[in-house]
């Protein structure tokens, strides 16, 4: 059967989660509904990070086997065609190798953690950020950032729940982007690595904030890294704020120039 | 009566435009009705721009007389509050003179068109940008711009409904920005005058796209133009890609540092 990767931005809002669920909708459910309307199902897709209720993409990689020898435009077209309305698109589709996995291939994760800090309720950002009232010092959040950048045990900002079988991951990027306006400052959180724990980046982003309004010093990120305990990680932030926004692998499988 | 500048933000989906209508919802009511849960109206305030059912704002500016001398924080926070939960929101407000007018004088508006070329569906920017399928190319939008910028008659880009005296306007600035991603290119129209024919720049929006997808070439936005005839106009744009995005005066009401 051959074998295609997608590459999909949904919203998280309306979804239990990228994985599929008997009692709710959840991204991959959608995605699987819809190849059914083409094949005979049943359809199990792979996805190269499995994101939390609530959580964005743009970018998301997945990967499905189907029986017919698709070509991949007009996949996406039909995809997209069945997922209407939900908020769930195919931007881009490739034909693979048959031992090509989305989760298993992909070499590094980048995630985008959105806060806003205003007085006034979002408008257009309603959904897409987390909204905090207090104002931000980016300048410390940058601080706080740095102790957590490189190769750690990051007990601290692992969810309970975790199934990952070692808390020590690379974080090869952690920059921290100010947006300033008249009459808010964004700060975006730009995170890559291999791999993440479960939470990571939404721990990363509560605890950040804490430094950011001043609750915490930068140093106070570097201890409570250093206590290897979960108790001393800052507020979870929420999934509003996070998106999943590029995988990569060894060698890009939707790059035009070279299919 | 104290006078008060508001600097307000609104989504235009739900509304059929700003201005107050006896059966539809709209910002005018939206802000005087919040405005009557703080002090017995009836209210009837005046906005810089007179936006259109389904066009967005980010920096709309309108102002009020009140009986009480709120503190101007205050007075937004309450506002806020009385607003939820539909997508309008007070970001600035500041107390101004009797004579001071959010229409009158104001010296210049500026809007923002998003026009996003994808094949995919829009999943986070649904509703806040014109979709096209087609490619743009932004070196042709730039190029059927520039014909537009300065002094002219503008009659081929006027809506027949349009009010004012003169189809004569002076266009600050048409500046192009291209926002190229792997899934997607957008083009931004950033454009300022002191004021606006009806439907300017939605006429603007869809004559440049025609240019940017090479229906037209550069040079027939030209000839259009120097046609003054409301027939030889691309199609008018959609609602949804425009914003107000700034109204400036003589002195910025809300520049904290002078109140």
């Amino acid at each position: 059967m051959p074998r295609f990767a997608l590459k999909v931005d949904y919203h998280g809002a309306p979804f239990a989660g990228w994985q599929r669920q008997a009692d709710q909708p959840s991204v991959q459910g959608a995605i699987e509904a819809a190849l059914a309307r083409l094949e005979p199902g049943p359809h199990t897709i792979a996805a190269a990070g499995r994101t939390d209720a609530g959580v964005h993409a743009r970018g998301q990689v997945a990967h499905a086997d189907l029986a017919r020898d698709w070509d991949p435009f007009r996949l996406s077209e039909a995809l997209n065609y069945h997922l209407k309305p939900q908020p769930v698109a195919i931007t881009a589709c490739a034909r693979v190798e048959d031992d090509w996995h989305a989760r298993f291939s992909a070499t590094w994760r980048q995630y985008l953690f959105r806060i806003v800090s205003r007085r006034a309720p979002l408008v257009h950002d309603a959904g897409l950020a987390w909204q905090v009232k207090q104002p931000l010092d980016a300048g410390a959040v940058q601080a706080g950032a740095r102790h957590l950048l490189g190769r750690h045990d990051f007990t601290t900002f692992r969810a309970a729940l975790c199934q990952a079988k070692s808390p020590v991951k690379t974080l090869d990027r952690l920059d921290v982007e100010e947006i300033a306006g008249p009459d808010q400052t964004e700060i975006r959180l730009h995170v890559r690595a291999r791999s993440f724990l479960h939470n990571q980046v939404r721990s990363f982003a509560g605890t950040l904030e804490r430094v950011g309004s001043g609750a915490w010093t930068p140093d106070d990120v570097k201890a409570a890294l250093d206590a290897r305990d979960r108790t001393r990680c800052g507020p979870v932030a929420p999934p509003q704020g996070l998106y999943l926004v590029g995988v990569g692998y060894p060698s890009d499988p939707f790059d035009r120039s070279t299919t």
